[in-house]
C-alpha cells in the first residue's frame, strides 16, 4: 500500500503528534490533525516544524476541531495526547465506533496499560503501543520544535496484555514510519517495552522534580545515584511480577546512557516548572496498581509518589 | 545544694545553651559561657534574651573564649552544640579529663547516641541526655532570641544505653533547672526518650527542607501525611527492634499536636536555608546505622536521607 493512500488521523498534535504526524504527512500519507486550540490560525497558516533534521511546513496536511470532523475513511489513527488527557479518549474516538474499516491505533505515550482504555472503547481496532525516545517541544499553536532524538519504539497491544510478536501489520505500520524518516525498533512484547522504558521514566522523572535537578545532575551525585538504582531495581521487580524479565545489564546501561546523555530537563520537570498535571496516573499510580495486585511492597516509588502528589497540590494552592 | 554554688560550663552557647544557661544564670547559679565568636564584645556587653516570658540580662555571668579557662571547679557541664560540631568535643572536654570534681555533663542535642562521646572522653562523669522542646534562635552573637514552647526532657546516659531510671542525682538536676522557672520531665529510659523525639523530628525535620513547606502545610496534606504515617511507623519499627515500645497512639498524639501547633519551620529547615550543615548524622544517620545491626530495612527513612544529602551537596556546589 503507498504511503499517498494511508489516511491518518492524528489527535494530540503537540510536541510529538505534531512531530511524527508531520514527517507522515510529509512523505506523502494523507494526514489530519485535531487541533484544539485557535484552530482557525492554525487551519489558515497550516503546522510548521522547526527540526534539527532540517524545518518544514505541512502543505499536504488537513485540519479539524472536531474529530466528527475527521475523514469517515481513515486508516490510522496516532493518538499522542498527554496521559493526563485520556478521559477526554471516549468522547474523542466515539466517531470511530462504527468505522467500517479495520482501524489501526497506535497510543504514543509515556506510562503502562493505557492501551486498556482503547481496547474497551473499539473492541475491533487493532492498537499498537508507542515509546518515542523524543525531545520537542510546543512553542506556539502552530509551531513544534524538535530539539534531540526521535526514536521510536512500536509494539502490538492486546486487551489481555500477552504479547502478541511482530506479526504483518505491524511490520507494516514500522515501515511506513521508516519512509517517513523515523528511526524505528518493533518489539514482540509491549508490556515489557514499557516497563523498560518506565525503568527510565520512573526514577528520572520524579526525582527531576522533587530534586529541582536536570538528569546529568542527578546521576552525577552519589546519593541521588543511589536512589536512582532504588527505583529502578523496584520497576525491575514490578515488571518480573507480571513475568517480564529485564537484566541488571539493561539497567546499567540505562544509567550509562544517561551519564552520556546532554543535561536535559524532563518532561515532567517541564510539566511541573509550567503549572501542567504531571503524569502521575500514567507513570507512577499504575505502577502501583499492578504491584499492589501481586501484594508487591515498592516503597521507593509510594514515596516519589507522595512528594509528587504533594507538590502538585501545594503549587496548585499557591496559584 | 544552693543553685548559688553550682557551677556550671556552657559549652554551645547559641539559641538553646544560651537561653537555658541564661535562666540558670538568672536563678543564681555560677554560669560561665564559652564564647567562640565576638568574644570581646559579647565579654563586654554579656548575653541579652529576649524571651516570651520577659527579657533578662545576665550581670552575673561569666564567659571565657577557650574551654582551658572555665573554673576548674566545674560542677556541670552543659553541652548544647549543634550535633554537626560534635567533632569539636573531644578538644573541647580535654580540659575536664582531669578534673577532681564529680562531674555531670549533659547533652541537649537533638537526633540518638551521640552520649557516646562524652562516655568514652570522659569515663568517670555522669552523663545525661536532654531533649529541648524549644523554639529559639541566636539573632546576634549577644542576643537569643526566645519564640516560644521551652520544655525540657532529661535522662541519664550509661555507656551500654540501658534505661537507668530516676536517681537522685536525676532528680537532683531536675530541681535545679525547675528552680530556674523551666518545665522539667524526667524519663526513666534515655533511648525511649530519644526515640520517641525521633518519632516527630525524623519527618518533619527532613520533609520540611524536601518539600520546602512548614509542619502545618505537611499535616494538613493527604499525600505527605501518608509519608509523616510512614516514616514515623519506621522509627517505631527501629525503637522495637532495640526494646523499646512506642505505642501507635503516642505516633497519633503527635501529629494530633503538630495540627495545633503554630506554622513553624523547622531547625532543619533553617538550617538549609540559612546555608548551614543539616543535623543529618544525628538524625538520619545513626537511626539507620542501629537498623542495621538489627538487618531492619527502613526505605522511608532512607530515601529521605539520600534526598537530604543530594540537596545540601547541590547546595553547596552552588554557593
Amino acid at each position: 500500500m503507498e504511503s499517498s493512500s494511508r489516511k491518518i488521523a492524528v489527535i494530540g498534535s503537540g510536541a510529538v503528534g505534531g512531530f511524527y504526524g508531520g514527517l507522515l504527512s510529509k512523505s506523502g500519507c494523507d494526514v489530519s490533525f485535531l487541533i484544539h486550540s485557535q484552530f482557525e490560525s492554525v487551519k489558515e497558516s497550516g503546522l510548521f516544524i522547526e527540526s534539527i533534521w532540517g524545518d518544514f511546513n505541512l502543505p499536504q496536511a488537513k485540519y479539524v476541531s472536531s474529530s466528527k470532523d475527521f475523514d469517515t475513511e481513515i486508516d490510522i489513527i496516532l493518538i499522542a495526547l498527554k496521559s493526563t488527557e485520556n478521559k477526554q479518549l471516549t468522547e474523542l474516538l466515539r466517531p470511530f465506533q462504527n468505522s467500517r474499516k479495520k482501524l489501526k491505533i497506535i497510543l504514543i505515550q509515556n506510562g503502562i496499560g493505557q492501551e486498556k482504555i482503547i481496547h474497551e472503547l473499539l473492541p475491533q481496532a487493532k492498537v499498537f503501543g508507542g515509546l518515542a525516545f523524543l525531545c520537542s517541544i510546543k512553542k506556539s499553536a502552530n509551531t513544534i520544535q524538535h530539539i534531540d532524538y526521535g526514536d521510536l519504539t512500536l509494539a502490538e497491544s492486546s486487551a489481555d496484555e500477552t504479547a502478541l510478536g511482530i506479526g504483518s501489520e505491524l511490520q507494516d505500520l514500522g515501515k511506513l514510519f521508516q519512509e517517513a524518516g523515523i528511526t524505528i525498533t518493533l518489539e514482540e512484547d509491549l508490556i515489557l517495552a514499557r516497563w523498560k522504558k518506565l525503568v527510565w521514566n520512573i526514577p528520572f522523572n520524579g526525582l527531576s522534580v522533587l530534586l529541582q535537578s536536570q538528569t546529568n545532575e542527578l546521576v552525577e551525585n552519589s546519593s541521588s545515584l543511589e536512589l536512582i538504582r532504588e527505583l529502578m531495581l523496584e520497576v525491575q521487580k514490578a515488571a518480573l511480577s507480571e513475568g517480564r524479565i529485564i537484566p541488571n545489564s539493561f539497567l546499567e546501561d540505562r544509567l550509562q546512557k544517561t551519564f552520556s546523555m546532554k543535561p536535559y530537563p524532563t518532561s515532567m520537570k517541564l510539566d511541573y516548572d509550567q503549572g501542567r498535571s504531571m503524569e502521575l496516573d500514567a507513570i507512577y499510580r499504575s505502577v502501583l496498581q499492578r504491584a499492589e495486585s501481586f501484594n508487591l511492597n515498592l516503597p521507593n516509588i509510594m514515596f516519589l509518589l507522595y512528594s509528587l502528589e504533594y507538590l502538585e497540590k501545594y503549587r496548585n494552592d499557591k496559584k
